[in-house]
């Protein structure tokens, strides 16, 4: 009998379930692993269900795009926030961020062609590509996670056809400065390439303002702008999510989106208008209690300095640890899940082959339960290491 | 700039939103395009609303797979009404029919491999095999739209993957007896090839039983089996569907699931075990009166005798007309919208080149404006056809 595609057999395994996996048989293990964060979303969503529920028409399918309510709701923030307008541009809802990539490299990539990730990379780009039939071609990120569009230039062949970016940054918690996005996208408009830049973390800041690159003048023609609700409005298993594309482009991700899926789930999106309706203001609220516990981990890491010299990781909720040890980084999740009741991800999952890096989340957890796990994690390290 | 990718652009337009599109330029006029029934779902799935949202953790990601709960209540269903166990199979929950659809094919098939499907054949499949780089290979149906296993055992190829059936039908309202649908399960596991079998109108049967070929001793080896709950269970907005899958395929279909959609919409999950325990029971009474419907239906299709045999239809909600005529589908779509103010689809979605063919939906609509449509349709057909 047959078996899996090769295409299948080529994608990396997703590591999340493998360390959920692992925290199932080690009850009281604390996960600074999966990336959501601690709350639910704002009551003005769980509203909008009424309003969904009085219409009966709204158990039907409705438009492949989105409904024109939550469509015009994302396009009013886009331009207050983002000062992105939708002119020569389209708002398509999707159900999630992931869905909207996988939209776009379906979009613009064919079979062997290449598209351009940042090492580390968000591991479900890597698969998407992947799947996709095209090939990821990795440039890495320098020491301090930031982009190098030197090296990304010299990574551009005539198979090339698009560039990622995502600010800020999983699985890193950098945030790029505009200068630097500036640099990708007129890069990306020089060569004739699209820019896909994902901004599900884009309340996320701590230190810093958020820019898009979809704002630049005439970007529009050659960008793709991605949006979720999951992290911000602690909306992740609603299913909310959507993308700016160039309008000419249409037609190709209706094609894509209707084939996947007909249309994001409807009474996630009556509940999308109510959150996006309490807005910014209710999110920034929980971003500031985030951006408290993001000064606790960090002080704690001082404790891995001499092994480990702490990341500024100035957005989103991750940090990400490079360790000066040549031990594999899988061994070293398996062992602070096993000897220290704490977990984190592995840097292979994010296409780091060399070293040993982990990614920590701090997200998902009370503020207190996240010291506690960072407490584990930085005695457990410091263990590990032989540093008394 | 860039354009599209090729293969979007070999992919179709679909063409539910162009005849959408039609109708909006001519308001009053009654659709029998679009396949979704017109009622919503049963009171039991919108009480699960309330334990839903009772749970904090809800709002974060769940199992890719699927919330164990409605994977559970599915095995139930699956081995009760249709005779299918899950030993050396697995359930994977995924967001509407479709998306089972294409895990199914990412998970199979490689760039350039082959897949059959019968014409007229429903879009979406034909759009997915194209967007995953593979090769829909066409199998005409007989007169009576049947299967016709000869003709499929000589379309295969040493490319060949997969043979995708459909029963109860979509385009055609066509329904496969037991011993065709063996014979094809048979044909496949013969020749080491997947059998994907699409389920999704397995209730909506008017003069027979429904038989799943997943319940074939050993068929789980080779077999898909397709399910959706937006038909039956008035749900098609909620976006819950699910595939039976052989086992060795989960760690594949997993990967893909997590790449395209992470999880399908918990809510609508919690909704779907609801709608389960509604069950078939209630799923029936609302059958019953679309069969009524079938009836009339099928009665003011004998006036078109001459120049249209009416079909048997004897499954879905569709009724497939092969009209003897030059005419060019698209064309009489467009003037039995415009002049007498009915709305079907042609059949040239349908993958049918040659002849005239259109589809008739009748689940969309109170029995009333139904009947009323069909009524627009025949004086139409009749009138174009210069029938008096």
């Amino acid at each position: 009998m047959g078996q899996e595609s090769r295409r299948m057999q080529a994608v990396q395994a997703p590591v999340i379930p493998v360390v959920a996996d692992l925290i199932r048989r080690h009850p009281g293990t604390i996960s600074l692993g999966q990336g959501v964060v601690s709350y639910g979303p704002p009551p003005e969503a769980l509203q909008e269900i009424q309003r969904f529920l009085a219409e009966p028409e709204n158990h039907k399918y409705q438009p492949v795009t989105g409904l024109p309510e939550l469509v015009d709701a994302f396009a009013n923030k886009l331009r207050v926030e983002n000062g992105v307008s939708l002119e020569g541009s389209r708002f398509v809802v999707t159900a999630g961020g992931n869905m909207a990539f996988m939209n776009a490299i379906m979009a613009v990539a064919d079979v062997g062609d290449e598209v351009i990730l940042q090492t580390p990379y968000y591991f479900n780009h890597e698969m998407a590509v992947t799947m996709a039939g095209a090939h990821p071609v990795l440039v890495d990120t320098d020491a301090q996670f930031q982009l190098q569009p030197d090296a990304m230039a010299a990574a551009i062949t005539p198979r090339t056809r698009a560039v990622v970016t995502i600010s800020p940054n999983n699985p890193t918690g950098a945030v790029y400065p505009e200068s630097a996005l500036r640099a990708v996208n007129a890069l990306c408009r020089e060569r004739g390439l699209w820019h896909i830049h994902d901004e599900a973390y884009e309340y996320f800041t701590y230190t810093s303002g958020h820019f898009s690159p979809g704002s630049i003048e005439g970007a529009g023609e050659h960008t793709f702008s991605l949006y979720s609700m999951s992290k911000a409005y602690g909306f992740a298993s609603w299913r909310v999510g959507g993308m700016v594309i160039p309008e000419r482009l249409l037609t190709a991700v209706r094609k894509i989106q209707d084939t996947i899926l007909i249309c994001a789930p409807v009474i996630s999106q009556y509940a999308a208008i109510g959150a996006l309706r309490a807005g910014r203001a209710w999110c920034a609220e929980r971003v500031r209690e985030l951006g408290a516990t993001r000064e606790l981990v960090l002080n704690e890491l001082q404790q891995l300095r001499g092994f480990c010299e702490p990341p500024s990781a100035e957005g989103a909720f991750y940090v990400h640890l490079r360790l000066d040890t040549p031990q594999r980084p899988m061994e070293l999740v398996e062992r602070l899940v096993r000897e220290h009741g704490v977990a984190v991800i592995p840097g292979t999952a994010f296409g780091l082959e060399h070293g040993c890096h982990l990614r920590v989340s701090y997200g998902a957890l009370r503020q207190d339960v996240a010291v506690a796990g960072m407490g584990r994690l930085v005695r457990g390290l410091r263990q590990i290491f032989g540093v008394r």
